[in-house]
């Protein structure tokens, strides 16, 4: 289809050969083009987020591109972005492209014919391990089904209206009790506001922080663009917080020089150093993509930190449902109530296409987050909210979550012993828990392992695309999200990454 | 209930008495809160926005404010508003507050007793006739229901999963049929973006916008202040078209001296004069509050401005599918789909609770909104979105809208009749169309009207309430939602209505 998306370089399935990078990528992009690989109109990666994919240097990528438009493959306007040019288009009369599915077998490294016509297109891999996506084919529909009806037929009138901005009271209600017990937070209803996301909650905290005169929130070495990316877009700058075998060394925030990762960054908007930092941003239970659990002496150096200097700390707790060698460890948030903002969602636990998340936030907080909230004026549908509400009120919540805890511990063990059996050299690194595991992959072979995986239809991301811009790369591993493809698809799955682990 | 929201300055039934008025405004706010009417935490509204309500001047309410914190009724604190203050809390031993229920027939100006026991607590008059929102109690539960139930036994795996920014191609694709047919919409399935409601797509235009260089937005002489904050939040100045009896002067934007209100304004963000306008955001089909529809001369003059100047007109159709005495005009857009925004939602027709709407966008501007879009990741959900799409798609929005057509007519031609009955100095203005009237009321009488309707549990906004600030006052008039109450609250609502009416 023109004008899909080509969000991530690693969708792009391209090879770069030779010495000569530039002219690689040239090549490898023409011949993407040409064979239709690339439809007319289709957006390309940025050059700074291809050139990050490929582990080029960022000029190398935005000259290639720039040629390219000089020939007319390519075309770029000022906010449209880099796009395959309308008269680049392929002859539809040529050889039909081959099913993508049909080459699983096709072994790593030697592509058959010509990349054109054995590669798959663009964001339909035969195979999907990228983070991020629970089962979607475990979605409870039954009983979400149940829990709509009977909240629907019960609603009343007002829950098709504009809703309260801190979400509905019902919901909130429940999620005060359910993450009292489940996660050891400190919730009251008029604590907790519900938001369309993680994002949506990061953006209305970032603007809150901003408007309070924070300047900086830290972020972790390693983490989504996405969210550092909103953090900036509300004025705020995002230093880095350097990490060691332990995790995040947030003892940093409180260390006299406070220099951060800030001095290395050669972006502006990373800079500043850990002197201003008004709030930090953790994935303290399962850190992402890493996979460690903050140990127990920095979850109380970053509280102590908050309190001491009157900092936030934003926990992410993103998939905090799912630990599978013990009990979870309770919310960051417990620890104290008026310096942690908790940040839950079911995008992980449940589906990402609802759209509910919530925050717990400090007392402190709440007045200036609903105002932010209400100002503009769209939440969770009452509807949606209200169904959330009874599902999780019958119970059918934690059943579903028990489920795929099982699902998924059963899918990480498998995942463990695949790769012992298949790849001696990648050690599976990070806590038994969340959706994910990164396989740490020997020096200087992770580019090599993602070539291979995109010739061979698996999609997968590497941990240096999760490395923030001004954090050296010391790393090379696989971010492997064992939850994202339905049960039919797994074993292929997991077959197709053990052909291209070293 | 605590802590809640006193949106409105008219729901806080304050009647000021007596010459000095911010004496009076002290005294009222203080019995208020003496006899629990108000309780601790409840927000206040801003001083600016009592004071367009109450048609004073906003120093005199900051002020009453200010001695009131220093006298520890209300705390005011940074970000969080000035509220009521804990310390303040009534006495719960004393006399039981009246049902304002059974105050119906008290007749206006002569209200029993102490205000503490007469009036009616905030946000819950007994009678509603604020525009904004259609009949919650005719929501169509049984059918969305079934089409909720079809559309997740049908739905495709991914659908649960992160949406494409544009929304679900289902839906784009029913709703690009629907807004050709209903509201000659040019509309194909890929110029179609869904948004969260109207406010979450104007800030995705706002921003693209603002990335193009655009400095102002030029909006109506009366409107809602949230879509002005939206736009000046963007960075984007707001002058004011002015007006005559036939509606928005759009020949302003295209006139030599192009001045605009905005020399008049003394707010600065609305300041800025119509020689760098770049888009102009209008209620063509049903001016909101005001009610006309706009003159065809005017609207080819605006989409002509947008030719030549290369300018955008967002075209706000939030009613577009209500008009009673004839067929409705199509959109703006039908003349000009490069020049023209379409904005349509789902809250007017069907419900806000839903939080569906959608955009249909130039060509030129779809890559840059869906990149907005996207890079904030939250859309509507998926399910709720086919949902829709099957409602759309099976005819039960047809049925649904129709069936409203005839109740809200009939709503509009009995509030016609009984104004005509009570007060033959009141004019009922506008097109006979959309979910409010306008009753155009003998200059100087909005405030007296707006007090009674107070005392009589009424609630209702003058059309000043929706002047821009730099507008001169030259109306007087109540801008009446019919589509409000359900069927049982309808009669007691206009009953209470005509009470207050000179």
């Amino acid at each position: 289809m023109a004008n899909e998306w080509a969000t991530f370089g690693a969708d792009l399935h391209l090879e770069l050969r030779g010495p000569r990078l530039r002219a690689g990528l040239m090549d490898a992009l023409r011949e993407a083009v040409r064979s239709g690989r690339l439809e007319a109109g289709t957006r390309l990666p940025s050059s700074r987020s291809l050139a990050a994919d490929l582990g080029m240097a960022r000029n190398t990528v935005a000259d290639a591109y720039a040629e390219l438009v000089a020939e007319g493959w390519l075309t770029a306007r000022q906010g449209s972005g880099t796009r395959v040019a309308r008269r680049a288009e392929p002859r539809r009369d040529g050889p039909r492209r081959t099913d993508p599915r049909r080459d699983g077998a096709r072994p790593a490294g030697r592509p058959a014919g010509s990349p054109s016509l054995a590669l798959p297109r663009p964001s339909t891999p035969a195979h999907n391990l990228k983070a991020g996506t629970p089962d979607l084919a475990s979605f409870p529909r039954t009983e979400w089904l149940k829990a709509y009806r009977k909240a629907l037929t019960a609603a009343p009138n007002e829950a098709f209206g504009y809703g309260d901005p801190r979400g509905r009271i019902e919901l909130r209600t429940v999620l005060a009790e359910y993450l009292a017990r489940a996660r050891g937070v400190h919730a009251r209803p008029e604590r907790i506001v519900v938001c369309a996301g993680f994002m949506h909650g990061l953006m209305l905290l970032g603007q809150v922080l901003r408007s309070r005169g924070v300047r900086d929130v830290a972020i972790e070495s390693y983490g989504l663009g996405l969210h550092a990316g909103l953090l900036t877009g509300a004025g705020l700058g995002t230093p880095v917080l350097p990490f060691d075998e332990r995790g995040t060394r947030v003892e940093e925030l409180s260390a006299p020089g406070k220099s951060g990762r800030s001095g290395e960054s050669r972006e502006p908007r990373e800079s500043g150093g850990l002197g201003s930092v008004g709030a930090v941003l953790m994935t303290a239970a399962h850190q992402f993509p890493l996979g460690g659990a903050l140990p127990p002496d920095r979850r109380a150096a970053v509280v102590d930190w908050a309190r001491t200097s009157g900092g936030f700390v934003l926990e992410d707790d993103y998939d905090g449902e799912f630990r599978y060698d013990r009990q979870p460890v309770g919310a960051l948030q417990g620890l104290d109530p008026e310096r942690v903002v908790y940040f839950g969602t079911a995008s992980k636990s449940l589906a990402p296409g609802l759209r509910l998340a919530w925050m717990v936030l400090p007392e402190s907080l709440v007045g200036e987050v609903v105002a932010a909230k209400g100002a503009v004026d769209w939440v969770c549908g009452g509807p949606d909210q209200l169904a959330f509400a009874e599902f999780l009120g019958s119970g059918a919540y934690d059943r579903h979550v028990r489920a795929m805890r099982l699902r998924y511990r059963r899918r990480r063990d498998q995942l463990v012993a695949a790769v012992a059996a298949h790849s001696p050299d990648t050690r599976v690194s990070g806590i038994a828990a969340g959706l994910h595991a990164v396989l740490a992959l020997p020096p200087g072979t992770e580019q090599d392992v993602l070539r291979a995986a995109a010739w061979n239809g698996l999609a997968v991301q590497g941990v240096n695309q999760f490395r923030r811009p001004a954090v050296p790369a010391t790393l090379d591993g696989l971010v492997v999200g064992y939850a994202t493809p339905p049960d039919s698809a797994w074993q292929g799955a997991l077959q197709a990454l053990c052909r291209v682990l070293p």
